[in-house]
């Protein structure tokens, strides 16, 4: 039996419904892959203990910080370090790939209608 | 000062010179985030301790193992499993990102010609 089977970016945008609602779609050691589709603004938060890395693979989003925001284009990848506090937002729909591990959880410290657990996004 | 600055997955592959030679472009935690360029065969070998994410950004990669070939795509991305022997092959020059530990040696306990040090990669 072959030991993996290959998965398509693009197509694995397929698993998402609502925004902001990122899905699990491969691990590599302890760091889950997981997509999301976004559109609109997001909460401030941070990961205390985590990095996250943001790939765009379709249309461009803004993530604020403290001292600034960023825009990335797609095809534009930026780790957000650990402890780091920042809002994500997208002006139209933007596809992202995100890295991070299981023990991120969705909105940092922060309980909002937007948190998702780590079961809903494994669903 | 901004926490992180993006860079284009795609321009990335600039810093990338011979076939087969890795370039880190990035970390999230303990991942490093590296790009190749990959044409012929390379050689069969495992990492006991680190699975390793392959994503192709362009072109097309084949890697055999053991039990059977898989064939990876523009956009496809497969895990391998740590302890998985693979020898990857590139009929034509291919482009590929690939996610694994500091730790990982290039051609696990195979030493060849071939065979780059972490410090060459982070050259």
């Amino acid at each position: 039996m072959l030991p993996a089977t290959p998965l398509n970016l693009a197509a694995a945008f397929d698993r998402v419904g609502e925004y902001f609602s990122p899905k699990v779609v491969g691990q590599v050691n302890d760091q889950l892959l997981k997509v999301a589709k976004l559109k609109g603004e997001f909460v401030w938060h941070a990961h205390d203990g985590e990095d996250e890395l943001f790939y765009i693979v379709k249309g461009k989003l803004e993530i604020a910080f403290e001292a600034g925001t960023v825009i990335l284009g797609e095809g534009d990848f930026m780790t957000v370090p650990r402890g780091v506090r920042h809002k994500p937002h997208a002006a139209e729909e933007c596809w992202v790939l995100l890295i991070e591990p299981a023990s991120t959880k969705h909105t940092g410290d922060e309980v909002t209608p937007m948190t998702r657990s780590l079961e809903e996004q494994m669903s």
